[in-house]
């Protein structure tokens, strides 16, 4: 893979010198690790007396001696201050310069740290890595830290060197290619769940809206037609309308996607062609509506047992209906809280792909069924009441069916036999005679998850 | 560890081509990996035209020229579609050809994909792997996807080719030997919670039989001598009485084959005799066991908590018993809801073997102790009621005691300090010498976990 | 990086021969597996014709001839029976040797077992690897056990050796330095939840005390003054009075910790200074402290739930407070939940910093703002009342809001503008001036987690 006559490959290995310049938190835990993991660390420094914070083991000296010294060198200093280096021009020519900086907002820049540094050093062999991983997991011996280092850059040997290093501090190399994508690894620190924004946003409208609702539903309208104060009911009854309506909307908004892929399949004829760009997005977010469907059903769980106990007169229709609505409600929550556990990244990494799909298609579906038979009892014959209809506003209760009765609507269209057998065919890889050939430019290589 | 003169070591190197015979989904999917890692990607299909949904960057030839570029070809076709490869021989020969192909159901074909490739192709070597691996998982980056790739084959440098590649995708190789286990790598996909059938069948069968039978109990009876319909009381009383049975039952199933091992082992006076199969069987599914009876006792919780609450008349000694019930319940419960927890991987990967026999076992009795004291409070002197044998039938919370009284007398018995200390010696190795000499043949490598 | 005329380095690789001497449990796991990745496998045994247990297609023969066989010794039997390996120094001379063994109690010897078989046989190169492992996780195929082999040695061939093994395994080497960290490594697997001991510790003595006060409060009083029984109310009603005051304390000396060491911060002028040591005691368990604290809040939770309710005269202030109450209550045990799910450890390593952060920060106070509202309202004017102070001995519920309010107090001092502003520039490494340049020598590399 290298070949041996490379002087720089000898310069990775154990009992190697690897030089750091910067004394910062990063550079410090670093060191530290490399000194555990056997290697020799030289630490540059501007003031090289100024030592004391400095792990057991290592030298410091100045910047130019301690870049002689070794073959891979990583630069753990702001990109404000690569000033410096290139003073350093001739000693870095043909080394291994490591940038691990990150800066403090997204595309401060415009260009990449990594390619600024790879600018101003040209001589040397620029690698990105390390950015991801904070001085703290380093320090804390990455036992329960993530061990994956990313890693980017244009010359194959420096990489290797760099992957060396990271697999002898017990840490998994990705290697993301070339220098090209510095910038999208320096923006990795930054994000703050942005698979979560368009759940979330979706999850703030629905609440929004159906609290204005039923405020003017149940407040307003007392407070208006019957003159009666209600409002004391927010805290309570009307979240606990609110919560649940909004989590069965979202429950079955994870289902849609996949069944409109379906259809759009169907139409198509093959699964070769590029879905539209907002299903692809919420194809991708399905997981997170889910969990959030889940917190709101986990508030309506906790709101309804708190509740003080109605009591009605007794009849047996009654507490047939009222028992089946409780016992498909329980039953259905429990199986969406091991839909959520089957979600933890852990859990999920130890099914099979088979497994996997049983627990989120056919065991979502069925506990998506139970939710909907839960709220439908819960209403039953309440629609058919002018009650249900003040000022023309249908109850939440009604407003919650809406989208899941879609939803399993459609489920039951696409599993006739007829249709079922063409997805199935279409998945493999089948495509119809009058489509195929023809929209060859517009294939896609979006793998379709359901 | 690889002579460097070996000519396919530097083929499989960085900057090296890799040949995808193969234009599916996760031939692509493995492609946009390569490309991302530095490799030189080639793409062998039957018509190079068409070569719209590869991944930037890639080459697309016939067959035959894809794969004289490379010294590693990626078979990414159907089984059934092997056939060219045989024109291919001579191009293919000393070279690593990998097979990553699945079948639709488990066994289809006598040997496995990967060895009827070998008896295609005599001259190339085989290598099973990735087919554990799903296209998406390999799209999404690996970020919190299993990591973990399977392989196999007979040829050493073969394989270290594909490790070698594998470890620059930022996964982890696990070799499982020679090109015989392919067809057990080719099955993995297909399992269906193989660990979960036992205890999902032994659950599904005390479910039916206990709620016949508190059917017969409570809703019959009350029709056949009363002339009432109870029927209604079937969707939470009635299964507020299965569920926590149900429960009760399959955790201290949990800890009945410890026991028996230990027993069978005082009785053997050695641990290097194999246990009974059924044993065996029991013994590894205990998790399962415990997750589930988990779930019976969290429906349990929210049944009880929705159940309309009974008033009595107070009275002191009422009062102690009724609030020690509750009070041992939500303590058990709490303390199994901690073992579920610890069972999940990501945790139990964090516990050091001391600290998770500490929790699972220890802690396991003290819940096990207080959900049996839960039921024996719940219960009290309604065993001396003649109302307790509805015609000669025990109410439900009488049978689900048996079998946690038996473990909680057994685990007694173990822990008194004579048999403790035989068993402990027993576990370090220690054979009575009654026994040792005479059954060297019957000795199991199973080790026994409590 | 090893060059190639090592002979070592041939006998690690492939195909090569692997020793074992000592035909235990571990010994035969490690063989299976090793025999699985395609090594040869010989014991050394003293009795090498009792072999009916090893794995098949290993070669059993005695301790010389095996360690004559292979380049890498593993040496799994237990130090008392170190001996034999004195009688073997020519063999092993230039070896690499495996010290796997753990003894039965901590610090049982002066030495570790790794220094103590360097000691025996000083020409060999001795490595300690694998003891952190059980035999199960490595016969269960690696596939759901913790994958990281902790190791050290002086040699740094003989570690290469070893790590390849190890990888070849599919599992993870950590290189945790030289042999004298052998006694570290062989310490760790009697470790019992050292991190959990602390806040361990504070929950049962908060436990104990509030229990006593309760009880002298609630039931002597009762005694003393109206001569009444009320200790039937110890199982549920002081219950729930202990846990949500316990839980809600420990909650709050989560953040205690970060709130302190900012002022100290902000007093030294500088992060370089190191922190008392009980500080960083805190801080290193405030996951451990907010976990037990979400515990109790649960039981809090469940106890709450299957109390009988309390009715009240209906009034409508009445309702405001008691609704809301309920409601703080209900959401901020959801957004704790919520904290808990995120310190799983798959979880936490799919996060990034910020995102980590901002959970267990501002949603972290966020929680704790609400559940302190909880017992605010709660309490209400109860505190005005005389009956609040039966024998000076305020309500429980006063207690609990002690400490949250100091934390939320000073937290809210904290992200005034002047404050916030000069702690962050001291967190980026600024230092004020009068400050620094005079405690050089008492910077500490501690780094700060909030």
């Amino acid at each position: 893979m290298k070949s041996d006559s490379m002087p720089m490959t000898a310069l990775t290995g154990k009992q190697a010198t690897v030089c750091i310049l910067g004394t910062g938190d990063f550079g410090r835990s670093l060191g530290l690790r490399l000194l555990q993991a056997g290697y020799e660390v030289v630490y540059g420094s501007r003031n090289p007396g100024n030592s004391a914070l400095l792990p057991n083991g290592a030298k410091v000296m100045s910047q130019q001696e301690a870049s002689e010294k070794a073959g891979v060198i990583f630069v753990a200093v702001h990109r404000e201050n690569y000033a410096f280096l290139s003073c350093l021009k001739p000693v870095l020519e043909g080394k291994v310069l490591v940038d691990i900086s990150n800066n403090l907002k997204k595309q401060q820049y415009t260009e990449s740290n990594a390619e600024y540094l790879s600018m101003l050093v040209p001589g040397a062999h620029v690698v990105k890595a390390f950015n991801t991983i904070s001085a703290w997991a380093l320090q804390s011996g990455g036992l329960d830290a993530n061990r994956q280092v990313l890693i980017c850059g244009n010359h194959v040997e420096a990489k290797q060197a760099v992957v060396d290093i990271i697999h002898s501090l017990g840490l998994t190399a990705v290697d993301r290619g070339s220098l090209r994508v510095a910038s999208e690894l320096e923006d990795l620190p930054h994000q703050l769940f942005p698979l979560w924004r368009l759940p979330l946003g979706i999850s703030a409208g629905l609440l929004f809206a159906l609290f204005v609702y039923v405020v003017i539903r149940d407040v307003v309208y007392a407070r208006v037609v019957d003159n009666k104060d209600n409002s004391f009911r927010i805290m309570i009854s009307l979240a606990n309308k609110v919560f649940p309506t909004v989590s069965l909307v979202m429950f079955a908004l994870c289902y849609l996607p996949g069944i409109i892929a379906a259809f759009v399949q169907l139409y198509n004829g093959t699964k070769y062609r590029r879905f539209p760009d907002w299903l692809d997005r919420w194809m991708l977010c399905r997981k997170q509506l889910g969990l959030l469907a889940l917190a709101f059903a986990f508030l309506h769980v906790l709101y309804t047992l708190v509740k003080e106990n109605k009591t009605y007169e007794f009849n047996e229709m009654w507490a047939w209906r009222s028992d089946s609505y409780l016992s498909m409600g329980i039953l259905g929550f429990v199986l969406f809280v091991l839909l959520g556990i089957t979600s933890l990244p852990s859990v999920s990494n130890s099914l099979n792909w088979r497994e996997f799909s049983f627990i989120q298609s056919k065991l979502g579906y069925l506990a998506l069924l139970l939710c909907t038979a839960h709220a439908f009892l819960y209403g039953w014959d309440k629609f058919l009441h002018e009650s249900a209809y003040i000022w023309w506003m249908p109850s939440s209760y009604i407003l919650a069916l809406v989208v899941p009765c879609i939803v399993l609507v459609l489920k039951a269209i696409l599993i006739l036999p007829c249709l079922d057998r063409t997805i199935t065919r279409i998945r493999q890889g089948w495509e119809r005679s009058d489509k195929a050939g023809m929209d060859k430019n517009a294939k896609s290589s979006q793998p379709l998850i359901l």
